[in-house]
């Protein structure tokens, strides 16, 4: 699925949501322990509770990395059983040079399907360039992130911009193909403002709502509506035991509407 | 191992060489096509032929994660035929927050054994924090790297530094426990010298030497012995053909003896 087709399920769906599939053994309800593969088991209820009211689904790829080789079967399984109209990502924010940025798009693009990764910016154009080769496929390059560490190097000053509004002015002046988006983490009004300024009208994938505590209104009110608001435990684990799908459901549903009525207060 | 354990490798075996085991299907001889597991022939035989003539090996991810989840059980086999008194480093560059940073830490500490992992910094103290609780693995950050598109974000100018010395100065103030080094790709003596500036003595893996061009005695004249010197391509590839293991052992030699010289020029 590319960008386009993404956008156009926002507006078929009036949902700007994306689930995260954080799937964590020791966080899934303990009924599903009993089942062969109880992390696919869990992926699989979540997904058929929810795909229509969600336009992405975003697995964190240390989640499974962390199991071996058998967390790479589960990631498999898990994107395959994705409708093909919800667009997948790979929450995998690789960076590395030419060669190597080329077999980590494979790995994410072609030997598992998914429809973008997040990537690092660090190491420069050559390190996101040969995921952008990729036209029908997305490159979701990290901005500004909402951790504390953030300051650590983000919000460093060069000039008259800190360091995560020249990342992004950058990323922007990469995205001749509109094949690619920003992650900006749910922070303050002003933060996100800035970075909105510098990006034109790139999507921004938007964390840290919810568990995380970043603002929504803050979100939609400066960021505007070119936006894909993230939401993983608060959703996925709003129940422990077997009511854990229609409780992922109703959480998706309030979350949903809580977001249109923000961009129906600030964004029409 | 240690960073100390390694240290002592290093003096015991008077080498400073680490070999990148980037293994590519396309680039093994053709003869191990015929294997069961080529791609572990391939490694096996590299690391018989070259164990003691080097203190590390490197598997960079992105070559086995490509393959999918058949790529992971290579790189588990590869790092457990490894022996025990050379140091394994993780290429990974990861870079996530807090409790995902700790999955991915367990991932190459304890899931698979590697003695060190690279990590990116762009996103501050609360994404490498994980993996300095290892006490006795390192946690080897992203510094300088030696690719064109370096220039794009950490040459930037940050007061009277760049990016790269202002990211480094800061791992080094985290190294609290001589559980961390630097990445600082092979590039030009003032760069190299800058960044040594700023780091104490903390050791640096520097890749980008051979195929990729740079100067092995810059290197050893602005950097110090506090290196660890990668090579990959040069030689794992020395030969395409059944010699390849003894070829690169050649290589191996004549690469170690080219460092001891140099650092017996510059450093003693």
């Amino acid at each position: 699925m590319t960008t386009a087709e993404l956008v156009e399920q926002i507006h078929l769906k009036k949902s700007f949501l994306c689930i995260g599939l954080d799937t964590d053994l020791e966080k899934i309800p303990s009924h599903l322990l009993k089942e062969e593969d109880p992390l696919f088991a869990f992926n699989k209820a979540i997904i058929d509770a929810t795909h229509h009211l969600c336009v992405a689904y975003k697995p964190n790829i240390a989640f499974y990395e962390v199991l071996g080789s058998k967390g790479w079967d589960v990631l498999e399984q898990t994107v395959n059983h994705i409708p093909k109209d919800v667009f997948t990502i790979a929450d995998a924010k690789r960076g590395d040079i030419g060669n190597t940025a080329l077999m980590y798009a494979k790995t994410f693009f072609e030997t598992y399907s998914f429809d973008s990764v997040t990537v690092n910016p660090y190491m420069g154009y050559d390190s996101v360039e040969p995921y952008l080769r990729y036209d029908d496929k997305a490159t979701i390059v990290l901005g500004l992130t909402s951790n504390k560490g953030s300051e650590d190097f983000q919000e460093l000053r060069i000039d008259d911009k800190n360091l995560a509004e020249t990342v992004s002015a950058k990323i922007s002046s990469w995205n001749n193909k509109d094949n690619c988006m920003l992650v900006v983490g749910a922070t303050n009004s002003e933060k996100i403002s800035r970075i909105r300024s510098e990006s034109d009208n790139m999507y921004f994938l938007v964390p840290g709502i919810g568990a995380q505590g970043g603002s929504l209104e803050d979100v939609i009110q400066y960021a505007g509506k070119n936006v894909i608001i993230n939401s993983s435990r608060s959703i996925i684990y709003a129940s422990s035991d077997s009511t854990f799908g229609n409780r992922a459901k109703e959480e998706t549903i309030k979350l949903k509407d809580a977001i249109n009525v923000l961009i129906e207060k600030h964004c029409s």
